[in-house]
């Protein structure tokens, strides 16, 4: 039976605040990602970078205000960054589980991914996903000219950065991606949705913006053609009427199905909105395709279709 | 004619102390390179990172002690980090480059590259190796204390942390690099001389340590089954006699030449000498092969034989 080949998009929050919580969470995670390799599955992962491109975005902000012959570091680099800081650990607690599952697996590698964006993709006008800590009205106003930040006033809590989140078009690294997964490799790559870059004169210019990681999993999935998405979060199943006396977990929904509940408003959004709308639009590509929505310690059951949220054309 | 298949081993230097000159200097390395695949070369990058590495590490620091609630952030990670910082401006300039000169590449990736030491290197019982700002005693005594740094006094200039610098013995990722120099790719690997683990029970350590970049370069080569090792650096050719009136420029050596050079301590510990140490290492590993070391924008002529200095068996 040929391997069903499937991009798992998992949360950055999932691995960790702080770099001893992420030691421990790459474990459960490659926990259930080999469980998926078990079940005859060719993995490809995506994960999240919320918490860890922040940290590092601070610290390198901070170090540049202090010290103001340093650079001050793009986002896009600190992207970058956080593709290796997690990276590093998860591919080590990837290959150990192997290992110790005699499952075998070639390599576990981290490809450093630059995602395509477009410059004139409307989310540039209007940048609404905030980034970095808070800060006083004078530190966003200083912050506003010597760095050409957008700000934004969070409603009693002070200000803070905002950047664009635009639409995922074109994945750089593919072929390399392709070419690792084709050899056998475990890939880990579009880290944190995948450093967002626009193309000017076949040069690739970083941009301050910040790409949903489950859009990036979506538009990779479609790329490499891959059977499957599994969206891991922090639910075994998507709800409607959440929260709700008549709350129900859904097993199975079609894009009509979906659709309906999307315009009744049951998905929170920037929580279970883009997941599924990332899910949907995976299902939709192409006749056989499937998106899963489940938790991470759910995924092999998952993959054998006895739970969570299973979303056909 | 099948390709020569040659590991470049770039240095940290050469790739600028801020962002700024970063993304200037890799812009000419990606000339240089770029002249080598004309040349009919299968390329892989290898690639130092001192002052990159310092300036994350730095700013690591510095934010863990100004926010006692984040993670110290270790070497190995910081390395890592290191990894992408350069490798995601040099796989894009070496990209342009070779779009804009109609070179056929089908991907040029960075892979997060682990390099495996010896636990009991010699090395890990005199770290020898600077890294980070200059503390004053108070501070040394302190890190030395909370952070169980190593210290030296450094003549007049203040206390510093010295980590070990071990021998490289074996690659990770070496199947990932091989899978992706294979099908096409241009592949930055091992930045830095790759992140320093120890193994332990088959979990891989990161320990704070810095591999020469030259000897890692080497490993590589020899583990790749490359044709010819380059390393480039500041001068066109090795010296004997250096800054003397009777300076002599060297075309060609063999072993048994450099073993006698080094020998008379005509090449300076930790600039030269680890260069030509490599280089030796390299050509003397087996019958054809042979190691160069030049200017980088000598690199071309170097290949094709007009320039540099050979080192062979």
């Amino acid at each position: 039976m040929s391997k069903k080949k499937i991009v798992i998009a998992l949360g950055g929050n999932a691995l960790g605040n702080t770099l001893e919580e992420q030691m421990q969470a790459v474990k459960t995670t490659s926990k259930a990602i080999v469980d998926m390799i078990e079940e005859n599955c060719e993995v490809v992962i995506v994960h999240g970078n919320g918490p860890q491109v922040g940290m590092i975005n601070n610290a390198m902000n901070e170090y540049h205000d202090n010290h103001k012959e340093t650079s001050l570091i793009p986002l896009s680099v600190c992207g970058a960054m956080s593709q290796a800081y997690i990276g590093y650990d998860l591919q080590n607690a990837l290959r150990e589980e192997c290992i110790n599952r005699n499952v075998d697996i070639k390599n576990v590698s981290t490809i450093i991914t630059q995602v395509l964006v477009d410059k004139n993709d409307k989310a540039f006008q209007n940048p609404t996903k905030p980034i970095g800590q808070f800060m006083t009205k004078e530190k966003a106003e200083e912050a506003k000219k010597e760095k050409n930040w957008d700000i934004v006033e969070d409603s009693g809590r002070g200000y803070r950065r905002v950047v664009a989140s635009p639409i995922p078009i074109d994945i750089i690294e593919l072929d390399a991606i392709n070419a690792l997964s084709a050899s056998g490799d475990l890939v880990i790559c579009c880290g944190g949705g995948g450093i967002p870059v626009i193309n000017e004169n076949n040069h690739l210019k970083g941009v301050p913006a910040v790409i949903d990681k489950d859009s990036a999993a979506c538009l990779l999935a479609k790329k490499i053609n891959a059977d499957m998405l599994i969206i891991l979060t922090a639910v075994e199943k998507v709800a409607i009427n959440f929260g709700k006396p008549d709350v129900k977990w859904i097993d199975k929904m079609n894009i009509q199905e979906a659709n309906k509940y999307c315009e009744e408003g049951q998905f929170a959004p920037g929580s279970m909105l883009p997941k599924v709308k990332a899910a949907m639009d995976f299902a939709n590509s192409k006749d056989g395709r499937v998106a899963l929505i489940t938790l991470l310690e759910k995924a092999r059951e998952a993959v054998k279709g006895t739970t969570g949220t299973i979303i056909t054309k």
